[in-house]
């Protein structure tokens, strides 16, 4: 079959705020083809300026624009899909945005894909790469934020614990922003709102930059509460910090990867900056084959890959095809507290099952349908014009 | 004084071909203030992509526009060029082409900084640095593709030499499409082109991808031309396999770096890829702050810092200030084959002075002024809507 149409479309909320909170917005991209498939996909990134990685007029044989590599294609099998990554990057090479971009639409060849074959795509992923094909099930972590007080974010981890969460990451806000003390304090009502038998975890939301030191000295504070891990305490390009935090070992594992646009970004945390959880978001860093490879390359490091979503269920699905095989990887991250937005995007999210668990769907690609009437309320279109000529216009939902 | 106005400018020829000539268009940044001052700064970048990065809307804390950061803010030192860098990237922390985008704005306040306090940004540079303020003249290499056969290559070559060049790289084009005799026979027809006494450089124009092994025996091969460097042999990203070909301690030096979107991606080339040198495009890797620290760290390490430049002498003036004070790093990558546009983008050119060597200009800011009249012609207008608001209107140049 061939690829007949790329359509990315951004959506958003009425109201968007500072609160890092990555739901307030997105970028979807569909993928259509002559036989009538389709999928989609999901990007956590700026949803204009990946648009315009759709789009953008030819620089030269560098800059080419992802509809451009695309459009016109053949699209039949996994191979396919690696051949069609291979010319976007290449293409795109002198594009920055390109793995942020590309990340919507390679997730949505794979959904295709797996929908032509009638599979699902952890089982593609297992037959390219000759690995087990059974997938196992995830102990979801909620995803908050912090409160703004301590008290606050008591309140928050009991809610969760009384939903029912046997696993919660609290991140961001007041962390790091005022002294040790208040920082300590949130840890510890993080730990008390959620109970003793529970995992926690904290993002310190890069924070403290590059100062290592007191990255260290939080994570042996923080260590009396057993946080699972300390994530993202430094700066994402700090490697070379995150590297000497580790090696003084501290007594909370540290987490990190999420910032990683490229596979080499993965790959640069993982073997210089010796992180014990690896967070990746196929939505950034080119979609699920890139996320696949950092997965494999954990398991040779003997370190934990972790899913990054912050998304729809959309993005969770390409997130669980990626590690579903891997039974030691067995945590994922959850979004517990999204917008009206992202809790609309798909006709059936992942539940939380009786055992408190979250599975895979046994369904052809990626398992999820999107719920285009009730999105359509929250679609931005967008038009851009470049020398007299319309480059872009927002195909309707 | 204020941060009044932040304009980019979308440039090109009328026609645009897939050749690897960077100088088909490109993207100027004006920044004014409330005194009067204008600073100019070019980005070696997608000018689409990166201008949604001047007006994207907010998505969360992490993405907010570049435009959004800079206007109203206070600008009187070099100190406040390096808060405001601070509080783009911040800001801009989840936008992956934040670096690409805001290095024409990030040039552009040096040039008003330097203007304002009546000196070289070299000068400026060398005081935050508390290093030597005495600049030093570089040896201008051409920087041409190859001719698309030996002889073509010869042709061009034989025509540098009469021009007077002393040093010419020459890349893309063939290099590395067909078998290792056309590639040698390549190398070949550029030395004896330039003759004996010339620097010839050899841009393989990352056509090996991860193969070192074949990039290893090129090196080995070409090495009876007594090439200065062997150029991007690999992908950018490549960096073990960077560190494998440098291992071998091939014949010819390894020369790269001009995909470093970001001062991580040039410290981990240097560190772990073991170049012997880095060659930095301060219009893609955030401007001419992070380019400096580039160049500090390639001195730590011993190694030669190289300008990469494939735009117009706008760009070239933002390069040379970075290095102009290391007499050591003598190479200046001078284009000699570009497009009317980048010919006529600044008023006077850096000229090769009779002792073939460029010099930076002892002017106040970057020392080059942009003609405006000659570039109007290429000018093509953006407009961009979002949710039905213009987030971005092309200001008139």
């Amino acid at each position: 079959m061939k690829i007949k149409a790329v359509d990315p479309f951004y959506l958003r909320m009425p109201n968007i705020t500072t609160a890092a909170d990555g739901t307030q917005d997105t970028l979807l991209v569909r993928v259509r083809t002559d036989t009538g498939l389709e999928g989609w996909g999901e990007c956590d990134a700026s949803p204009l300026v990946s648009m315009a990685v759709y789009c953008c007029p030819m620089s030269h044989g560098n800059i080419i624009d992802i509809r451009t590599s695309l459009i016109g294609e053949t699209l039949d099998s996994p191979d396919d899909v690696l051949r069609l990554s291979e010319k976007v990057l290449r293409n795109g090479l002198d594009i920055q945005q390109i793995q942020h971009a590309y990340s919507g639409a390679e997730i949505a060849l794979w959904d295709i894909i797996g929908k032509k074959l009638d599979k699902p795509v952890y089982c593609l992923l297992a037959e390219l790469s000759g690995t087990s094909d059974v997938a196992h099930p995830k102990l979801p972590y909620a995803s908050v934020l912090f409160g703004d007080t301590p008290e606050a974010t008591y309140h928050i981890a009991s809610g969760l614990r009384e939903q029912g969460y046997r696993a919660a990451k609290f991140g961001w806000g007041p962390m790091g922003k005022f002294d040790a003390a208040n920082d300590i304090a949130l840890v510890r009502a993080a730990r008390e709102g959620m109970g003793t038998d529970a995992q926690i975890m904290i993002d310190a939301g890069v924070v403290w930059g590059v100062d290592y030191e007191t990255a260290y000295q939080r994570a042996e504070a923080f260590a009396q509460f057993s946080p699972t891990w300390l994530e993202e305490p430094l700066a994402p390009d700090a490697i070379e910090a995150y590297g000497a935090l580790t090696q003084k070992d501290p007594s909370v594992p540290i987490a990190a990867g999420e910032g990683s646009n490229t596979y080499r970004m993965a790959e640069d945390i993982i073997v210089h900056g010796g992180v014990a959880f690896v967070q990746i978001d196929a939505g950034r860093i080119g979609g699920i084959m890139p996320s696949f490879q950092v997965r494999q390359l954990a398991e040779q490091h003997g370190i934990q890959y972790v899913n990054h979503t912050f998304k729809s269920h959309l993005s969770l699905a390409s997130s669980l095809h990626v590690f579903a095989t891997n039974r030691d990887f067995d945590l994922l991250e959850y979004p517990a507290a999204g917008s009206e937005l992202s809790q609309c995007l798909v006709t059936e999210p992942f539940p939380v099952e009786s055992d408190g668990m979250v599975r895979v769907k046994e369904l052809p690609g990626l398992g999820v349908d999107i719920d285009t009437e009730a999105i359509r309320p929250y679609l931005a279109p967008v038009r851009i014009e470049v020398g007299g000529d319309t480059v872009f216009e927002q195909t309707l939902l």
